[in-house]
């Protein structure tokens, strides 16, 4: 042996992680652990997420938006609790197959949106797997003490908010696994790819952070489905709310699919992967977030409205409640 | 659909890992993230490592040990870093086969350790995977600001330390792997059953934490075999070492292996698994550190000097450098 001998696992962390870890706290990964030192007055929110190949991407997806998807999934929970993003550590698990190439550009996609969400990679591990890639984030906001976004604290008579559009990415899943279903849904070619690429990639609302703090009694991101995500805020607040499904912001592609087959409804309102934010506040606080989160480029649309009792109810156009055969994703 | 409808990752959840969280920043994981709020004055640690099964524990070890390992691993970083634990997140990716006594012991080996240890659960996921096992266990730890032990640090004159003994798990992992081994090494059960529970479980140093921070210049810890790892405090510090191979303390069981068959002792320097703190500090400061670490009930062996220029070297009795053939373990 010699001072100069480099497992096969620092090559990978010095040729392909050691560039994007320029936070000072990180020491360039070369040290058993990273620091951050949260200014005084602030708690430190922490998320952990993973993705699976072949559970949440698919082993063909390109490598940049693995990275992206596995950091931003993380991201999305951040803003929903109103934290402004301060790093991040990796933990991966390579299968035999994967190649440099590949590290290139999971790298590579990793470190643009670090940049684009200001959340540096501050450290990690990489390990050989036999089964699939393994990509286990756990993300570190910051906001000031006590300040955190609950799920739990939506108040009957609270507007019910929801950012972005739904249903976009539960669809595109459904034309990732069956390309043939775009015909049938009558959907253009730039329809169809909108639909595969928010699959593909979430658009996680951070940029609203501090709009929800303070307006929002009660925040989560909606990632399971709205409907079973709904069901678990108001579990956490003890509330329930009432929707008008027909008020839930869809995409012109999501519009366009359910038009051609309205029991899609069904796959836009529990299918998840949306990463939107689903938010309650009192209802003369609505004009002022949409404001905000407009300012910061989000659409943000008001849904529906708590109430007292329990359980999240989805109402029709002719005021019957809807009923769903499974109201959020779940891999068990 | 309804409020009260739960998914099986829900269920989970709520019936194994719910009675965990009793930190009141957990919030019961009833919300998307955990807060951690350092008092005034202090860093945070961030750790994260992931075990994978057939990797770094056997699909039919006791479902409490991996728990207990994978939560291990990241603690031994922390005692290296001279932090105090304050808490983890959990990823936890699970196979198809994995029933609820599983989960049931997995859940009872984490809370143990996570009280044994004051490092309460904080949050985290589970998903289902078509691989091996997947836990990734990201753990943050506390330390007045500042005063985090680096790898870097060491100087020239400084004394090596090592704690408690080395090359226990490799030896262990080598007899899991093939069991008759134990014979040719003339091992009494007793210290077969020392080296194959070493690999199982380790003993993570956490109880020196304090005095490390008070003496040590440098410090990691021995995950992935002394020498490799001393070679990366070298290379960290910009130093050299020099270690007296024969005053590596071993166990009682190592001992003996190495008696019966010498060349063990490269298994023993470059194995991995030990979990130890390798450190170094000013030599009149040894003693102080080594009645510190008695009185927390961890032994601390000086093994060696650091020397100005580059490289870890192991000199056998007769002052001939030892070489290996690999100097620590890699997957890659």
């Amino acid at each position: 042996m010699g001072a100069g001998s480099q497992s096969g696992e620092d090559r990978i962390i010095a040729r392909y992680f050691r560039p994007l870890a320029r936070h000072p706290g990180a020491f360039g990964l070369a040290d058993d652990a990273a620091i951050l030192a949260p200014p005084p007055g602030c708690d430190v929110v922490l998320k952990a997420d993973a993705i699976i190949g072949g559970v949440h991407f698919f082993p063909d997806d390109p490598a940049d938006a693995v990275a992206r998807k596995a950091l931003r999934v993380n991201l999305s929970d951040l803003a929903a609790k109103g934290a402004e993003p301060a790093g991040f550590l990796l933990s991966l698990a390579l299968p035999d197959g994967v190649d440099d190439a590949w590290l290139a550009a999971f790298a590579r996609g990793l470190e643009a949106d670090a940049e684009a969400y200001s959340c540096p990679l501050m450290g990690g591990d990489t390990d050989k797997t036999p089964g699939p890639a393994v990509v286990s984030i756990a993300a570190f906001g910051l906001v000031p003490r006590g300040a955190m976004v609950r799920r739990k604290g939506a108040r009957p008579g609270d507007a019910v908010v929801v950012t972005g559009t739904i249903g976009d990415a539960a669809l595109g899943l459904r034309l990732k696994r069956e390309p043939d279903l775009a015909a049938g849904w009558g959907l253009a070619p730039a329809l169809r790819e909108h639909l595969l690429d928010r699959y593909l990639l979430p658009r996680p609302r951070n940029a609203i952070a501090v709009a929800l703090r303070a307006h929002a009694s009660a925040a989560m991101d909606v990632s399971d489905g709205l409907a079973g995500d709904l069901a678990k805020l108001c579990r956490a607040s003890g509330i329930a709310a009432e929707i008008a499904a027909g008020g839930v912001p869809l995409s012109d592609a999501a519009r366009a699919a359910v038009a051609a087959e309205p029991r899609l409804i069904e796959t836009v309102l529990t299918g998840g992967d949306d990463y939107e934010v689903l938010c309650t506040m009192a209802p003369d606080k609505v004009a002022a977030f949409r404001a905000a989160a407009q300012a910061a480029g989000v659409a943000a649309t008001e849904i529906g409205r708590v109430t007292a009792g329990e359980g999240a109810r989805f109402l029709a156009a002719d005021g019957r409640p809807l009923t769903f055969a499974q109201a959020s994703y779940s891999h068990f």
